[in-house]
């Protein structure tokens, strides 16, 4: 397996943890982000605005790349959500397909999200669960992924779509929830919770990286959910940080009321990702949350801008 | 009823029929198009090209609608089911909701398409008819719906979408059924038909025309089928023609091979557009073919470059 590959939303969460595994598979790497993130020093760098047809159209002539991980989306904690840049990522998204497949590109695979299916459902299975976003958000990734399905085949294209439940990790942005729980009870604060009770399919972001880079290496068509399987209490996931940091004292549940468009249960059924793909986690909970611990303390032995107490909880 | 409406596609077989009823409803009228055509004086004219974000940004500011009426796509006949065209529409249509809904703009109204329906289906009806359209056209265009309804709920916009089914009449591309089938029979030539068993919803583009602007000043929100609620099959709709032409004898059925992709039944379910909206259809079939007619026997003495022979049948 080898191609050259455009990695979009690069220096992101998910995209910059995707650039080691996708070397090792043996991917010449060229990585789109507004700026630089540590990387093997072969990944070559694009410092290109995504929302500019032209620029965009340009590095994509340049690099003629075979296949496409498409990442880059607005992603800005609170405002995701409901902003009316969904609808500018979705066009941009539009003309990076187009233009990879017009210079040639052969296999694509982009982000989805757990939140394009109707949550009350809970179980969420990629063919039975009805695709019925809430939000703007939801609903513009789940357009893509329609448009992207429907281009494909007509155009020959080999893609698929993975749907990503509720990824926690190093440089994850830190007013979210595990990173404000970890940042707060690392500096002595009290971290204030909500009953805790809903139950999340979460999965460590090396995990995600790699299990995108198995499918875009695979003749997998469509979409795939890529979660670990397991429901876990967001309460329990601030338990076992309490735990570990010995401090289960300044854990505060009930302090903040849950919002009301928190459904009670989102997990991923995985059977896509295990039996089709034969991909599993290699990183359970307790090693993914100590991993996630020491890398907080290392950054925040490096900043000073990092307010635990503001968290907001992103519908985990 | 009144406002300041943006009419898109306003050079376009049904924008161009939407123009004197805007008037008529009280509209002020800013009709964007390539092109002038013939229209009351006091609609005013903005030659923009709406996949210029630019000039479609300056455009809505400059204007500032409080009405938005979109007809405008990708629409050269043979080519647009399956066109790339059909991203960038979608794409454009994605910045115009954005621009409307920013500079203040209130209602919108946009064209879908019947062909967003799953049409094994057969009778369409908004509410229950799977959505699983098998053509790019058909996909962009549901998956623009998908948007515009979210976004309208998330930034307090009234909208709404009018799924056409099997619009003929004046102005209409000469490739098409009806007009290929009226242009040869009126030339004296053999028209050539499929065997014609395909039952479809077919509706005068004034009746489009009509339901759309009543649709923009209603307050109805989400799909609504603009079709007969009447299922003919083709072969009877030549036969009208061949009838009322005297030259019943140029039918050849059984000429052309039907089109796999062509399913056997593609009717609107009205009953939205009958109960809720309190409209029904103007012209009946008969009369509409008259009008069609002569309008063709008008046109064809004055242009030279229609060649009957040539037509398609693009699914009807």
């Amino acid at each position: 397996m080898t191609g050259r590959v455009l990695l979009t939303g690069a220096s992101g969460f998910i995209g910059r943890a995707a650039i080691g595994p996708l070397c090792e598979a043996g991917f010449e790497v060229h990585a789109v982000a507004r700026r630089h993130v540590d990387a093997p020093a072969e990944v070559r760098w694009h410092r290109v605005d995504l929302l500019d047809r032209e620029q965009m159209r340009v590095l994509v002539n340049v690099v003629e790349p075979s296949h496409l991980l498409h990442f880059a989306w607005y992603a800005e904690p609170g405002k995701y959500w409901t902003a009316r840049e969904n609808l500018d990522w979705l066009g941009a998204s539009l003309v990076l397909l187009q233009a990879f497949s017009r210079s040639g590109g052969r296999r694509v695979v982009m982000a989805g999200t757990c939140a394009e299916y109707e949550w009350k459902d809970g179980l969420c299975d990629e063919s039975s669960t009805p695709l019925v976003p809430s939000t703007l958000y939801g609903m513009c990734k789940h357009a893509l992924n329609e448009v992207l399905g429907v281009y494909s085949q007509q155009y020959g294209l080999s893609s698929a779509w993975g749907r990503i439940f509720f990824p926690y990790g190093p440089h994850e942005q830190s007013s979210r929830l595990v990173p404000s729980v970890i940042c707060a009870l690392l500096q002595g604060q009290p971290a204030l919770c909500s009953s805790g009770e809903q139950v999340r399919d979460f999965i460590h972001v090396g995990d995600v990286a790699n299990a995108f880079v198995a499918l875009l290496g695979s003749n997998i068509d469509g979409a795939v959910n890529i979660g670990s399987g397991q429901g876990v209490a967001v309460k329990e996931i601030a338990e076992r940080i309490g735990a570990r940091l010995g401090r289960p004292d300044l854990l505060h549940f009930g302090a903040r009321a849950a919002t009301e468009a928190e459904p009670p249960f989102v997990v991923a059924d995985v059977r896509r990702l295990e039996q089709e793909m034969k991909w599993r986690p290699a990183t359970n909970l307790d090693a993914g949350l100590a991993t996630t611990i020491d890398w907080w303390r290392g950054e925040l032995s490096r900043r000073s801008d990092l307010h635990p107490l503001k968290h907001r909880s992103e519908r985990k």
